[in-house]
């Protein structure tokens, strides 16, 4: 098993909030050692409370309209899509990113789960989608690979996404909300895996870390919320992008531990009408995806993003002229991320000057 | 969640064993009720103790010779594969088989498992292999689909095939034995989910259970052990011809609980010359089913199967002439299998004469 590096100088907490950050007393002994990048949501004239001794950055939309000009755009407002800016200006190789109704949550034993640091663990070790292990991660302590998993597959590909889980409130949608207003998820999986290539799941961005420099360009979350006819699909947006440039860059992602505690059910109603179209909408946007084929030109994240955002804008635009808007706003996004953050100077160098290396 | 209903006359109990059953006196509560077929391997001249008070029939070499006569070939011998004979003479619809080395096994609460009941709320729920639940089964109880699940999708597929796992003596290869002889699986996941389509998996023949009527005669375990070049790939090989299958058909296969209590490992060293040809023609055999598109015309079991074994024929061949051996064996399995299994008379008349109906 891996050791686990110490991440305080690699990863960068995000969190989309409209309030006080008090959540962050819980997290302190987890968190305090990290950088946090808060993206104020709403009114930019609030201020946002921040608890003493986190070392932090925050940006509200004042600021997103300064750093960004024109390709603001893409950065949803009144949703918590608005979370991937902070993707965007991070200059770090990994991010966590969390809700603040999300608290920590205890194993059966009693203990408290540091979820950053599963998450660590589940980005620094492989992952295995080529073929299903059913002894889950061959990589946790105690765990191997069982009898029939080819030997040639079990080094695993990197890990690019770690999707972590919920005790209390499950992540339901407002009709399951509504018919089961009191379920609470009780139930600790023990269990890390990976998700098979080729199938694609509902990435939720409540508990979530990934690895910037792998995958990082395909997390925008969407244009959701204010002036949008559509929220609550931002992550499922993400997550299906992401998943079908993992496959195709043969990349892994991970789903199980960590869980966290998720303290505040949403309101059912609020979100049946942010939810309405993307529940018929997803049912042409599944088939979408699952029938996508990247052309085998497209090695780098953002030539996959480009590819599948014209692929939106021609299949799924005729479902509803939002995704031709969507489409555009993918590659606005592609355009802010490269902006944001080019390639390493050395690299800029030898290919301005391709002869500059010759001459030393 | 459905109602869990009666399986006393559904359901048969398959045991390959060489050596007294004391083992069942652990499993009196929850297996008595049920019929046991117990295939007897090697030596037909021994005795097999059975416990008192089991209501079984057991089937030794001669008995496998003279109900197959000269399609008994296809029936490994000096091996756990001879189990599939037990499938082909039940008449039941269900079918759980379990090793003679297999107990009981605790929950972390204490609660001895019953696992044939667990195995029948597999069976008897759908599967979900179209898209992934992150919160694993969505049949259990207190679970259900989560935000972002395609509606459509909710229904699921019907369940062939509930493949249970291991406490204490993990299901590792050889070298993987040799390497971690100490090793001992203590991790309870308290998790059923499906496999999803497209993905192939190690199947363990040790805790298993299936419809016999959807998936019974995709349930061959080769030709393995005396005679043969290979031995414990008898479950891997039926795995994947099953899975592949199940993918065609649409039909579910879930991996989870419930949990045994596996008490022996086996001899590393033994295993190691059982193996050793399976180790390096599984780097060929992954990569062919992963490949394999059955015909749409193929829409039964045996269809896919015969077309299965031609294309393990001509495309196996190539890697060992003991594929060639195996395709033929694979097409007199499914001969003994429709003679032993004959359509239900109704429908025969029907097709024999097809203008009885029409008199009426």
């Amino acid at each position: 098993m891996a050791q686990l590096r110490d991440l305080k100088d690699e990863l960068d907490i995000v969190i989309p909030t409209i309030r006080n950050l008090d959540f962050l007393e819980m997290w302190r002994p987890f968190f305090q050692p990290y950088h946090l990048i808060i993206v104020q949501d709403g009114d930019p004239s609030n201020t946002i409370g921040v608890p003493e001794g986190f070392d932090y950055e925050l940006y509200n939309r004042n600021d997103v309209n300064r750093i960004l000009g024109p390709k603001a755009s893409c950065i949803s407002f009144k949703d918590s899509a608005c979370r991937c800016f902070g993707f965007l200006v991070s200059k770090k190789k990994y991010i966590f990113t969390i809700d603040d109704d999300c608290f920590v949550a205890k194993e059966p034993s009693g203990k408290e789960i540091n979820a950053l640091e599963q998450h660590i663990r589940n980005l620094l070790t492989p992952s295995t989608p080529l073929f299903f292990n059913t002894l889950y991660d061959p990589f946790a302590n105690g765990s191997d690979f069982v009898r029939g998993y080819p030997f040639s597959l079990r080094e695993g590909l990197p890990t690019a996404i770690s999707h972590g889980l919920w005790l209390n409130i499950p992540d339901y949608d407002a009709p399951t909300q509504l018919v089961k207003p009191r379920e609470r998820n009780t139930r600790y999986v023990d269990a890390v895996m990976t998700i098979p290539k080729g199938t694609l799941f509902p990435m939720c961005g409540m508990n979530l870390a990934f690895d910037r420099e792998l995958i990082g360009p395909a997390m925008y979350f969407g244009l959701m919320g204010d002036g949008q006819p559509i929220g609550r699909y931002d992550d499922m947006w993400a997550g299906w992008c992401a998943k079908v440039i993992c496959d195709h860059l043969l990349l892994g992602v991970k789903t199980g531990l960590p869980y966290i505690w998720h303290s505040k059910a949403s309101n059912p109603f609020v979100n049946l009408k942010k939810e309405y179209k993307g529940i018929y909408w997803q049912e042409d946007i599944i088939p979408f995806f699952q029938s996508i084929a990247l052309r085998e030109e497209c090695t780098s994240v953002q030539d996959c993003y480009i590819e599948l955002a014209n692929k939106v804008k021609e299949r799924l635009g005729l479902v509803d002229p939002y995704f031709e808007k969507l489409g555009d706003a993918m590659v606005t996004w592609i355009e802010a991320w490269n902006e944001l953050n080019p390639p390493p100077p050395a690299q800029t160098a030898t290919l301005a000057h391709p002869n500059v290396a010759m001459k030393n």
